[in-house]
């Protein structure tokens, strides 16, 4: 399959602030082969798309989400924390299937493709359903069973990842990639930590953990082991493995150092921190470090959409006035963090997060053609300022076409809606 | 012209979380006569709306905005603020004629009903034609001449803004308010808000003034005058008029103190504020004393859209985790400060912002049958939470079906875009 996109301007976020302001992409198979300004070289393709009026830009990565907590959205907010946790969130996980997992999941992507992400980050539990769900919808997706090393089912935990990591890693054409979860320090001790990190480095997989989110965690790993969750995950030797690390809300200079010393990605969920009151991530500050620093919604029921191009423009606002400094983290940053950062913090910075021949061809269209991007003397911040997710109107995930003039080609729709609908009536039953 | 919508959910934003599941709404010409559940009366109507599947609630209230600078959004961003404003906003603003004020007027609106606000307030200059667009539009606004008191046209700007009051006070069939626009302490010392004040009282028109927006301000009125800029407003009498204060973002509890005792009305513009890192209005405070607080965009330039159903949303997260406490603006305060409670800060709380008899009919339909807004257990926390500009389906301006299906009425969309383009063409070349 050879795919030409043509008369289109491009942002390619192989250097900050490049655009091609009329030029061509062209596809062959699951990887772009080339990407130029004015016209396209001759040639034959199965597919031409005319792109005027519209941006094509690499796919949304969202770094850090629950897929299937799109099941629990608006259930409970507004809460105190715990209370949140404890009397609404865990009970109802507790009664979640894995058919219930599988339609939530594909409510996520229908919500992410429509939204313009192309690769998303998961950890949560049923991921045989999940992957399922990637497998059809044609999203790509980095995938961790979530694991509780505190709990009775904590070797079940790690024979399920293993064989998880066995049945799914490259799966679904290579659009799969595993990692291991473990949910986060204060629920998985050094010593868990241990039998994680030895199965990644068996297996070659990385670890995706929560790091850092809130205060009573900080309190809690303090208190058990005398230094922070940073400290403690280099001390347990978990960062001698590709490392995604969510949240690091509370870092200090020592735990940035650490972080950089490693190549950990951290994956930066704004939306969520100020939803659940968690706290500002020293941003600028591991930005300035050099540190990969994604993007992410987190789970639906903490945001409560899974829109990245809101949560690179909430991302920029919130850090500005956080530092009093209009100048701080501009349009292109965020948009890097959404896109080719993203993908750094992922370790796939190989393969997806930029337009570049070889890269595989992940890509979204943008309809330039709107009130709020009129008029246009910045395409950049018009996009992170004013861009909506109901601007993406194609997207092109790994060389094939998922959504197109906003309609999903391998999702049905209506179907998702209505089973979700369902599955929530149950739940409040229940 | 009767209008009736049945079949439809209603949150007639009278009292906080009441929700009609399934009811209808009954208009009579620019008014509300009936609001219930069930089935409608038996009755004669020029037109039905069936409303399954949608939702129905008060008009969007935008309380403070520069609607045509929307001819400089994107034009210079991530700046420092007086760099921003000197070297860029202002020489451009210099550009601005007549004919491009009506023009970016225009977009504005455009933007604004197409997200589903129905009142906006405005501050700027060439203000026949904004009322002008707004004549032609449908649209319900409060306009100010913007008035410099320190240059040396601040005689001409009070004359102007007395005629401005002549021509156009209770204008376009109603739906324009007069109030006069003081541009801000720093920039109208006390003499000539006296002038200001004794036009206000003698025609009966509010007072719309910036107050306490930046760090600098405080320094700077504090060093001329020893006191605080909402008290030095105090002490001028400026307070003895109906006044709506936008910004407020340095307030101590005694000037949360004088707002309360005088009834001001508070426009709050988290986005702006956050974005020119002006930094972060005590709002959860001045409400809890009761203060009308509404919610505002600011103009495009610092935004750098007019949507306010997102900034319900980041006006609800930015609180939350500056206060720590998640439980802090739910959802339904939010929405009350973008429609019942921005009526009351425009004092005009008797006649637009929520969905009751007597009440003027401006009201906005949102399609729910959104991936992002399922499932639905809480229909208040969807929509702040997760809820899109585009999910506005029909807007209703004074009885008027000013949009439908997402298509506007009453302009010609395309015609205004190419008009901005044009200008913006222009002013760059310039």
């Amino acid at each position: 399959m050879r795919i030409l996109l043509q008369n289109i301007t491009i942002l390619p976020m192989t250097s900050p602030k490049e655009i091609i302001e009329k030029g061509y992409v062209i596809i062959q198979d699951q990887v772009i082969v080339a990407v130029g300004p004015g016209d396209p070289p001759l040639g034959e393709y199965d597919r031409v798309i005319d792109g005027t009026n519209q941006l094509v830009m690499p796919g949304l990565i969202n770094t850090h989400t629950h897929a299937a907590m799109t099941l629990l959205r608006s259930y409970a907010d507004d809460l105190p924390l715990m209370e949140w946790l404890e009397t609404k969130i865990w009970p109802m996980e507790d009664r979640l299937t894995g058919d219930d997992i599988y339609w939530g999941t594909m409510l996520a992507i229908t919500e992410m493709i429509k939204s313009g992400t192309t690769t998303f980050t998961d950890m949560y539990f049923h991921m045989d359903r999940v992957a399922e769900a990637v497998e059809e919808s044609g999203i790509r997706a980095v995938l961790s069973r979530g694991m509780i090393g505190i709990g009775p089912e904590n070797q079940l935990a790690l024979e399920q990842s293993r064989q998880f990591i066995q049945d799914w890693q490259g799966g679904a054409q290579g659009r799969i990639t595993v990692m291991l979860g473990p949910h986060a320090p204060y629920t998985c001790p050094p010593d868990y930590l241990k039998q994680v990190l030895s199965l990644a480095q068996e297996t070659g997989v990385g670890i995706n953990i929560h790091v850092a989110e809130t205060l009573d965690e900080m309190d809690t790993i303090k208190g058990d082991y005398g230094m922070s969750p940073v400290a403690l995950l280099e001390k347990t030797g978990v960062f001698e493995v590709p490392v995604l690390a969510a949240h690091c809300v509370h870092v200090n200079d020592e735990d940035i150092a650490i972080l950089k010393e490693y190549g950990v990605g951290v994956a930066h969920n704004p939306e969520s921190n100020m939803k659940l009151a968690s706290g500002i991530a020293p941003v600028p500050r591991m930005l300035e470090e050099g540190i990969a620093v994604g993007l992410g919604t987190d789970g639906a029921s903490s945001n409560n959409d899974l829109d990245m191009l809101q949560e690179t423009r909430t991302c920029a606002l919130l850090h500005k006035v956080n530092s009093m400094n209009p100048t701080v983290l501009p349009a292109e940053q965020v948009l890097s963090m959404a896109t080719s950062l993203g993908a750094k913090a992922l370790h796939l910075e190989d393969q997806i997060g930029c337009l570049e021949p070889g890269y595989k061809a992940d890509m979204i269209l943008i309809n330039l053609d709107q009130p709020h991007m009129t008029p246009r003397y910045d395409l950049i911040a018009n996009l992170v300022y004013a861009g909506k997710a109901s601007d993406v109107d194609t997207v092109i995930i790994d060389g094939n076409i998922v959504m197109e003039n906003r309609q999903l080609v391998t999702i049905d729709e209506k179907k998702v809606l209505h089973q979700c609908r369902e599955i929530a009536r149950r739940l409040v039953q229940n």
